[in-house]
């Protein structure tokens, strides 16, 4: 009886970004358990356990489907999103490199999924176009200097950033901190998008600059790309304006 | 008569990468131009044009893509990976710019794909699961100082680096120069894998060390990725390691 996990991301927004390889092995694996917060989104099979849980708990989750599978169980866990990206398949590898040496033999598979940068990046412009990097901004895990050397490091080198987890209510002040601490190397005026629920019915993407990027609501459905100092914002007249960075980068600045 | 520029990524490999919206919006939109180096991934619809073109040239293919849109067309533009990540669409934004003011009134639509950094990074396990960047090691667009400069600010902010474009015939030597560079603030033994053609029949996964990183075989297929100080290896017997990075960074490393 051998157990199996698939982590499977499933993009951001609805089943348009539910790409036909992940349907098929949702349907294929005949999952006997799906777990993760956004079941819904998961069609529903007969005879299947399925148990919903929240953001939080990771480890909890993790533990619970590995030990599931580790009975012989085919286990789905979805989120949304890429699970490698500031989720579940870092706690999934996490408790197996704790967990018993059974849970090693397991067949894992991590099936990718559109995170939420490449989303909001392609709804934008192309501001991803040059070297770019990604954030997150909770302190939960790791202390804040720690994040704010990094905010020095990417903007110093001239990366495009792109923050994940920007703002919760446990959170308030972080992402107004790190607006502040880009200021320290960034011009005002350089291009801040803020991407929330894209993909979604309700999604909204807005274009600001650094020096008002702390007056834009943002919350934990919000992703938050800053420029780098060649990113350009092009208007159109009657549509949203393009941002994008281009490829070249000529100069070498201080 | 109003045209439309659709910049489609199909993700990596084949087309179990390829998303219902994606085929559907090849199909539904009818395009009269196909372009793209890629074409053989795209249904081929009667009447329709179609413009093979190499990986090169990234600016002629925008204009003409972008021209015969101005005229009325529906162009679709497909690309392997994420157009947004060193692809085409920040260079069709680039010729907007710097086009006829008619380009900006055009539909443009950018449909986000699996980069590869994602689809590398979920075969060999979690290694992007923490703060992470990529760097495009062609120098053709950008100056090698800047390239080291940014390989600096990566390693010693602790960002995980995935590299893009990492050797050519014309570019032998600048993966070697940036795995010696990333030497002087990372440990030897920090994971580095190598993805090549992930997605397809042949993909190849390994995994290595830094300080035997020159020696693994790399060409424009391939994807590497280097760990941060805190990525971890799990050895499983029979299989293939696990790489992952934990969310969780306790300390603050000097």
């Amino acid at each position: 009886m051998s157990g199996r996990l698939t982590v499977v991301g499933l993009g951001p927004g609805d089943d348009r970004f539910l790409r036909p390889r992940r349907a098929k092995r949702l349907r294929a694996q005949r999952p006997s358990m799906a777990t993760g917060p956004i079941l819904d989104r998961v069609p529903v099979r007969e005879g299947q356990a399925r148990n919903p849980s929240g953001n939080r708990v990771e480890g909890n989750r993790a533990r619970a489907a590995l030990a599931h599978a580790a009975q012989g169980a085919h286990v789905a866990m979805v989120s949304g999103g890429d699970p490698g990206v500031f989720a579940m398949a870092a706690a999934v590898c996490g408790e197996i490199e704790d967990g018993p040496e059974a849970w090693r033999a397991l067949d894992l598979h991590i099936v990718p999924g559109i995170t939420a940068m490449l989303a909001v990046a392609a709804k934008a412009g192309a501001p991803l176009g040059h070297d770019f990097c990604a954030i997150s901004l909770s302190d939960n895990l790791k202390p804040w200097e720690l994040i704010e050397r990094r905010l020095d490091a990417a903007a110093t080198g001239g990366f495009v950033i792109a923050f994940y987890n920007p703002i919760s209510t446990a959170r308030p002040w972080q992402l107004g901190q790190a607006f502040a601490r880009l200021g320290r190397h960034l011009s005002p005026t350089t291009p801040v998008i803020f991407g929330r629920a894209v993909g979604r019915d309700d999604e909204a993407v807005t274009v600001t600059t650094l020096d008002k990027a702390a007056e834009t609501p943002a919350d934990m459905a919000t992703l938050v790309i800053v420029g780098a100092p060649e990113t350009r914002v092009i208007p159109r007249e009657g549509k949203a304006p393009l941002v994008y960075t281009p490829r070249m980068a000529a100069t070498v600045s201080a």
